[in-house]
Order: structure tokens, then C-alpha cells, then sequence
């Protein structure tokens, strides 16, 4: 898939490996990135988008993949918040991915099939020193803004915290520090849905000419229901039914909220690969700044120099807001510059990815203020 | 499994077959149902108890199939609050269900084989008709009281509605007037999850010899993150890793979460009938008792002489307390005799099961105010 897809791509990790937090050397490995907007004299007017779990690098544009809009489409483009007459935006698919960047499904040089499970399990560290290594590549030493929702949260923190003096602003919307419980058990049952499914070979179905398209779809379609909220739900779908007059006393979808559940797998399948799903949901897992940083999160940021925006939204209940307060707790504890918004909405976690007026307007002021205090002019 | 099973059992439906809401007539058919206490001369101490999804008719003494004690053992017992020297407590298998009553995986007699799909889609209502046909059989004409949580809560309902003259008092606990759009799509995944295991053979896997257990488990575990809530997992798990020191770097149970969910999975499809698990899910996403009666939930309850107490849990995101208040609004609409109880506790929609002092403290209460205006007399 990865030269038949339009866009970037560069080999990494050579001659020297990238050393990976499990241990592992990985190298050579090719990111497949895509740009908008054209970068300044000056290298200093990069925005990098972070893309969530089953997002990609087409988050702007026609997906070449799904026809459809990219996932952040609304928020790139001329005169848009992520303004690409002002900023060059580069998004990357993340290590682990599908979508050309080196993960699970792409061939093992050393063996010529597919890594499959044996593939080393990445981190959100690992992700992010792998966007280093493409900014390298690109000549860019400092980011001016780093910003991305949910995963791509994450990687905002792990920027922030682990190249201070790359990123001149970072934006982490609708994320956490660490992840909850409560989100590694919805994983996990994700990842057991995709196990249980015989078509995936104990992760080896490339090879073997299957896909395990009946347990990913159903691992899409219960964490689907945890980027909505019940409100948003109820307001869509409630106890509507699907094109009929009476329930059917069956098991088709007679609820049109069931109708939209087995639409959001089955088309899910069409675009991610299961081993993917598996390690990019591990990856989240792992995620936890504290810990990583002797147990007291603002560790992590002692004497940054970054300008925060920290966002969440009032009915997101998978990273909900009081997580995002941690993240301004520890940040006031060192006296960053933070500034917090919590957006109201009733649209769940993906109001990140919505419509949403007051979300763009915050982002923008903040987007505005910084480019200010880099000294950034735009015609 | 019927016959081996300790118990009663009584065969109803006969020669008046029992006519179910999708217009199909069932009978024969077999209740089975358990019994704790003693029924006094005048019948008038009967507690119907009314098991939730995955619950049965073993709620107090130990599980003959599990080995564990029944599922409300804290709640039913000599002085406990369903005083077995006070009341005589009857719990039934509901229609559908998979430990002896009559439900998919039970001998279809016109064929020979297990029902499977061909056992009819059946609703609340349709348990709630058959319970009734058993108190028929027992020669009880009025409860003294009906109670249940979750699903058990909808049969409380439908019994009040139904057969006012029949309830005493009834308890609706942690429970819905109608099956939200958010429930109904867990349930769609959990359907789904089984669906999509090879060896659930359309339904057939009795007569195949298979048995659809890797989705059974795979729709326990995301059901189950549902029982819970956000702080009690947490609170019993957080990240804790389970008996290692460090990630593995891996797809094994790192996390005690994990390891707590996949026994949970595997543990339930010992006990359970996937087939039941689709049928029973149906059966409370149809749920509805708003719109069976002109789309006005007060219509259901106009004139009701049934002493109600409604109880929910602060919570519980499964059915959280706002859904208890709407069964209050329209209790009070038609100046029904209502109380109402919300009980603060981080343990979620399962501490109705759990030892929740202040929950047992407020049933007691209710139930010993009711029995005096019953004109129970206890020794």
C-alpha cells in the first residue's frame, strides 16, 4: 500500500537504529507524512498535528484511501484555525500505523512477510522520537506549535516534556497523562475481540491471506461508542428505528443506533489493519508521564520553556476534563504558561474532531497569541 | 442441565398457551425458580425477586453451577433485609433465560432440538406474563411486594403496570423506564461480538456441538466495564500491574485490569447460553414503557394503588439516577405513592449487588413501612 498512496515518505533510522523504550533497535523504518501550507525562510512556522489512535497523516483533503473528507478537515486550510497560508502543517502517520509508516502489517526487511506480532511493541515516546527524526530529515530544529486530540494529546505531552526547546507551543486537546483503567479495560476488550477472531492467525493473517475483519469490526464498534456521549446519542439516534415502523422481534438492526454501529465497523475494516489496532491501543496503555518521571507528573515539565493550551470537553467521558486539570495542576506547579479551556458541548470526546465554534475560536486566539510572541508575520 | 439442577420446576403454558408480544404462542414451557422461606396461611408475605441479564434464580444459598454464593446472598436470609423468617422469597428464571427455564438453548418438543433462533424473540412484558402464570400455578394472588435491579427493575415496572391489583409495593432499582440509545448499542457489540464467533453457527452451535464462547467472553467484558464506574475501577485497579514488575512489552494481562476482565469473561461462559445473552439484550432494548402506553409514561400508572420506592445509585452510568427521576415524575404525575432514594456510592450500576449499608438501610426501611400498612404481623 505505501507507494501506491499519494503523499510523503522517507526512510528513517539509518545508519543509526532508533532505540525503542521496549529495547529493540528499529532501522530502517519508513514515516509517511503529508504537508500543507509551505514552510517560511525561517523553518519557524511548522504546526505538527499528532493523529489519534485510528486517525493518519491524510487529516486534510481527500483521503486516498476512504474518499471522504480528512479527519481534520475543518480545522486545515486557507484562512482555517490551522491557517495554511500562514502555517506549514505536517502530520505523520505514527510508528505502528497502517497507512505507510512502518507497523505491523508492512514487510520485515530481514525476513520479506509481513512483521505481524513480532513487530516490537512502541510506545507514545517512540512515536514521538520518530517524529524527531523526520523534522530532522527536514531541516526543522523548532516546532511553533505541536498539537493534536486524544493519542495525538499524548505525543503533545511527550513532545513537550521530552524536547522542550523543539516545541515553541504545544495544544493537548481531550487527552490525559495516563491512561485510565477504565479506558486499558475498553481497550483490552477491543484487542480480545480481535484475538478471538480465528481469521487473525494468532497475528500472523497476512501471511496466511485472511483478515480478521469480524473482531476488529467489533472492537471499532465498542470503542465507537466511548468517543460519543449518552446526550449526543439520545439526540441522534435515540430509541429511533432503522427504516421500519415496529421492531421486528429479530436481531437485524432495528435501532438506528444499531444501523450506525455496524456501519461505523464495517467500513472501519475497509481502512486499519488489526495487528495495528492491537499495538497502537498498547501503546496508549503504557502511556504514563508520572511514572515516567519519578511519580510526580510536573517533573515532567520543570523549567519548560513551552507555552501550553490545554483543552477538554464538558461531556467527553473517555478522557474527561477533570484529566486534562491534572495536566494544569502540574503545569501551574512549575509555573509554566498554561492556559486551560473547557469547551461545552454535548458531542463526547470526538467534538475535537467536530464542529465545534468554541473550540476553533479558543484554538485560534491561542494560535494568534503565540505566533505573536514567536514574532511570526504573515502578509 | 433442567433436570439436574436443584430446585422447582413447573411446566406452564398449558392446555392456555401463553401469548407473547411478537404474536407467537408458547407452550408448554418450563419455569424454574427457587424459593427461600416460608409462605404464611394467608399468602400475603410473598417477595417476588426479579434477576438482572446475566442473573438467575439461585440469588441467595450457594450456586449449584458456579459453586459461589447466589447473586443477593447479602440481601436475602434469616434477618437479613428480605427476611427469610418474615417473607417467603420466590425468584424465577425468566423467559429466555438458560437455567431452566424455557429459552433457546432448551429442547424445542416439536422437533426435538435445541430452539436456537427459532425460540421466539420474547419481551418484559412476555417475563413478566409467564411469572404471573406461575404465582397462577402457586396459588398466590397478590405479592407483597416485587423487586429487582436493572433489567429486574424493568420487570418491577411492567408488574406494577400490568397487574396493579397483584403489587403490594414495588422496588424498581437501578433501572429505566426504556432501554437507552447508549445501552442498546453495548448491547449491539455484545450481540455482535457473538455473531461474529465462527462457532456460534448461526444460532445452531447446540446441535453442531459448538459452543460460541470467545465472543460470549468478548461480550461479558465490554458489558461488564459497563457494571462499574470510572472511580471503582480505579480505585480497585488503577494501572497496577498484575504480579509482574515492569510492562512486558506485550499483549499478555500487564494490567490488573486486564487479567479482572478476561476472568470475567471466562468465568461467564461457563455458566451462560449465548443465544440467551442475544435473546435477553433484545428483550430490554425493546423496552419501553412510554410508548406503550400513548407515548405518556404517567399513562401506566394512572390510578395505581402500588407503594413505590424507586432507588438508584449516584454512580451508575448504565442507568444513572436521572432515568430513576423520570419513573418518579411520572409516579408523582398521577399521585402515585412514591419515595425515592439515591445513594451515594463510587461503586456504579452493580451496587445493587454489593454491600451498600445505605442502600440495605433504605429497603429495609421501606419494606418494613409497607408491611405495616400490609397488616403483615411478624413473631
Amino acid at each position: 500500500m505505501p507507494a501506491e498512496l499519494p503523499g510523503h515518505h522517507v526512510v528513517l533510522g539509518t545508519p543509526n537504529k532508533l532505540k525503542l523504550d521496549c529495547g529493540i533497535e528499529l532501522g530502517p523504518f519508513t514515516v509517511a507524512y503529508q504537508t500543507y501550507g509551505t514552510l517560511n525562510a525561517e523553518r519557524s512556522n511548522v504546526i505538527l498535528v499528532c493523529h489519534a489512535l485510528t486517525g493518519d497523516q491524510y487529516c486534510a483533503g481527500i483521503h486516498p484511501v476512504t474518499g471522504k473528507p480528512g479527519w481534520w478537515e475543518l480545522m486545515i486550510g486557507p484562512g482555517r484555525v490551522l491557517d495554511t497560508e500562514r502555517y506549514f502543517v505536517i502530520c505523520a502517520n505514527v510508528l505502528g500505523g497502517c497507512m505507510g509508516t512502518t507497523g505491523p502489517k508492512e514487510i520485515d526487511p530481514q525476513t520479506g512477510v509481513a512483521f505481524g506480532l513480532s513487530f516490537p511493541v512502541i510506545t507514545i515516546g517512540d512515536m514521538v522520537r520518530a517524529q524527531a527524526l523526520l523534522l530532522d530529515h527536514l531541516g526543522i530544529q523548532q516546532l511553533f506549535c505541536v498539537l493534536g486530540g486524544s493519542m495525538g494529546g499524548m505525543q503533545v505531552l511527550d513532545w513537550a516534556a521530552r524536547f522542550p526547546k523543539r516545541v515553541f507551543a504545544a495544544v493537548p486537546i481531550a487527552t490525559a497523562e495516563r491512561h485510565s483503567a477504565q479506558n486499558i479495560a475498553f481497550h483490552e476488550v477491543g484487542r480480545q475481540a480481535i484475538m478471538a477472531d480465528p481469521d487473525w492467525c494468532g497475528g500472523d493473517y497476512l501471511a496466511q491471506g485472511r483478515n480478521p475483519t469480524r473482531g476488529l469490526a467489533v472492537a471499532r464498534m465498542a470503542a465507537h461508542i466511548t468517543y460519543l456521549s449518552e446526550a449526543a446519542l439520545t439526540r441522534k439516534f435515540g430509541r429511533n428505528l432503522q427504516e421500519r415502523d415496529a421492531v421486528t422481534y429479530g436481531f437485524d438492526a432495528d435501532f438506528q443506533v444499531e444501523s450506525y454501529l455496524r456501519h461505523q465497523g464495517s467500513t472501519f475494516v475497509e481502512r486499519f489493519d488489526a495487528n495495528s489496532y492491537l499495538y497502537i491501543t498498547r501503546a496508549m496503555d503504557y502511556f504514563d508521564m508520572a511514572a515516567e518521571h519519578g511519580g510526580v507528573l510536573a517533573n515532567a515539565f520543570r523549567g519548560t520553556p513551552v507555552r501550553f493550551c490545554v483543552i477538554s470537553f464538558s461531556s467527553d467521558w473517555l478522557f474527561p476534563s477533570w484529566e486534562s486539570r491534572t495536566i494544569v495542576h502540574a503545569l501551574n506547579a512549575v509555573v509554566a504558561n498554561v492556559s486551560y479551556a473547557e469547551i461545552q458541548t454535548d458531542k463526547g470526546h470526538d467534538a475535537f474532531l467536530l464542529d465545534e465554534p468554541e473550540f476553533h475560536t479558543t484554538l485560534r486566539g491561542f494560535l494568534d497569541g503565540a505566533a505573536e510572541h514567536r514574532g511570526l508575520r504573515f502578509r
